[in-house]
């Protein structure tokens, strides 16, 4: 494991280092969806962090690690998703250089949000090889320093920080779910959670047609080869190999759910909670409902991890 | 004016008495909104309040403001809408029977949801003077204290109570805005800023097809004869006595908007805010986008008064 996972203590650091700059999103209680999941819900609103989705923790954290020195030869990464964003947000903030590499054919709206926050993009052909490449061909060119959507230290720790933010406005929790796909929240909130109060059971939620970590964690090695297919956008990538060892280390529990289900729970979330959920975030409300006397009379707290949808194309 | 209207320290005292029930929901700012605008807005955003909308907390400041015998004989409104849900959910935490007279052909839908909140349903025809006739019925019958949308002090007592916490959360404002359809939110508001900060000035939004409202102030009499023709249809009842009175007295200015206009500002709102608002809530956005020069600079309270929406028949 070449990248090392990041301590409570940077995690803290994290915390403090991003304060400027993200919100401190609402937890949110629902009576209608306590009494369905028969349990005591604690949604934590990432929703409603900066660029609509939790990314902007970890990429925040990234810029601002960076010394002065390496943080004026900017930041690059490969990402047409929330993560781009999410840098190039980031780096406005520090008024440095972002650089996003993005495939050909992505979504047209997504790009253009990358580029009206300040981000500079560059073009490849859709393949993992040729996005890898191309970063670092900016990287030589620019001196721009790599911060990869989640098997890096300091994403993870900057992703953990909201854990810290959940136990407080929730007065303790017995459980933690969060959606599972590269994993960097995953690990950085089960090394949060753990840091803070070791009992705390720590759950993850992911498609059945993305059940790489699932698989990987019952052959006890990481599946580096597999074809996603599911509904939820924001869960097609495999787990990154840091992350894989910090899921094993945590003990979290992965219960997968079928596109049908977080479909219906990005529904329920939409017309009982009142918010605009991605369906990735969705997961985790259908994972609870999928396995409720798991969950029955316990205090859990559920990451809605994103809100950027296309309100013109909803899946139902 | 028969209904009085409420003082500052009712308002002050309907908070401490719905605090155990209500929400404090959250108050949201977001850059990319307050660069359209120019402006630095404060979403208060009672669409996350019990039941979905802000009528939450007039319907409970009533239904506890009864004395033990009055309770017993259980609370009467008529009203298919929020208010109807709203006030059968607060007569369940005070565990006493709400009677909510409902017209014929009201939104299946609705009245589902205000059953299921665990009111008696009456049905009467389709007509004002049908549904005031049986509310008179059902008073007579079972003894039960009739609580008024919005010609009622204490619920415009409850209403106010946000305006306390929407100061708090945002450390002191210029300007508040809230639509306006009967006026108990504006006039509870309106009483609650000044009683609080007189030098806050008071904004309404109203559908140009139902502006009231608007029309009765420029003539300094209420208008009671009015067809409303509106998207926002929580908005389409006719400004109350007592509540026009607090808008004169508290000198609330009203902008009106086009139902195109609030269609925008709602879709605006889901996109960028991470929110489902009802249409009627987008008025206030859309207010301030259509006078931007008047809100220029200033720190403006925005409430969105409520996101109880048909997912499935969307405006745009």
């Amino acid at each position: 494991m070449s990248v090392p996972l990041p301590t409570i203590d940077q995690i803290r650091d994290a915390a403090a280092r991003i304060a400027p700059h993200a919100i401190v999103t609402p937890v949110l209680r629902n009576a209608e969806l306590d009494a369905l999941a028969g349990a005591q819900l604690y949604f934590k609103c990432e929703n409603l962090q900066r660029g609509g989705a939790f990314k902007f923790r970890g990429a925040c954290n990234a810029v601002w690690s960076l010394s002065d020195e390496e943080a004026a030869r900017g930041v690059v990464t490969h990402s047409s998703g929330n993560h781009g964003n999410a840098l190039a947000m980031a780096a406005a903030t520090r008024g440095i250089a972002a650089h996003v590499v993005v495939p050909e054919g992505a979504v047209r709206a997504k790009l253009e949000a990358i580029e009206k926050a300040g981000a500079i993009l560059h073009r490849c052909a859709p393949t993992i090889a040729a996005r890898e490449a191309k970063a670092a061909e900016v990287q030589q060119a620019t001196g721009a320093t790599l911060v990869h959507p989640y098997a890096d230290t300091r994403v993870m720790a900057g992703q953990g920080s909201l854990v810290a933010e959940l136990l407080a406005q929730s007065q303790g929790l017995d459980a933690i779910m969060t959606p599972v796909g590269g994993g960097g929240l995953s690990a950085g909130c089960s090394i949060a959670a753990h840091g803070l109060d070791p009992s705390i059971a720590m759950y993850g939620a992911e498609p059945a047609g993305a059940d790489d970590a699932v698989q990987s964690l019952a052959r006890g090695a990481r599946i580096d080869h597999f074809t996603p297919d599911t509904v939820c956008d924001g869960l097609r990538t495999l787990i990154g190999e840091p992350n894989f060892h910090a899921l094993r280390e945590h003990q979290v529990e992965i219960i997968t759910v079928s596109d049908e289900e977080s479909i219906q729970a990005m529904r329920l979330l939409w017309q009982t909670l009142k918010l605009v959920v991605e369906v990735s975030s969705a997961t985790v409300l259908a994972a609870v409902l999928k396995q409720r006397d798991r969950f029955a009379g316990r205090r859990v707290g559920l990451v809605l991890t994103g809100g950027n949808v296309d309100i013109d194309a909803l899946p139902w």
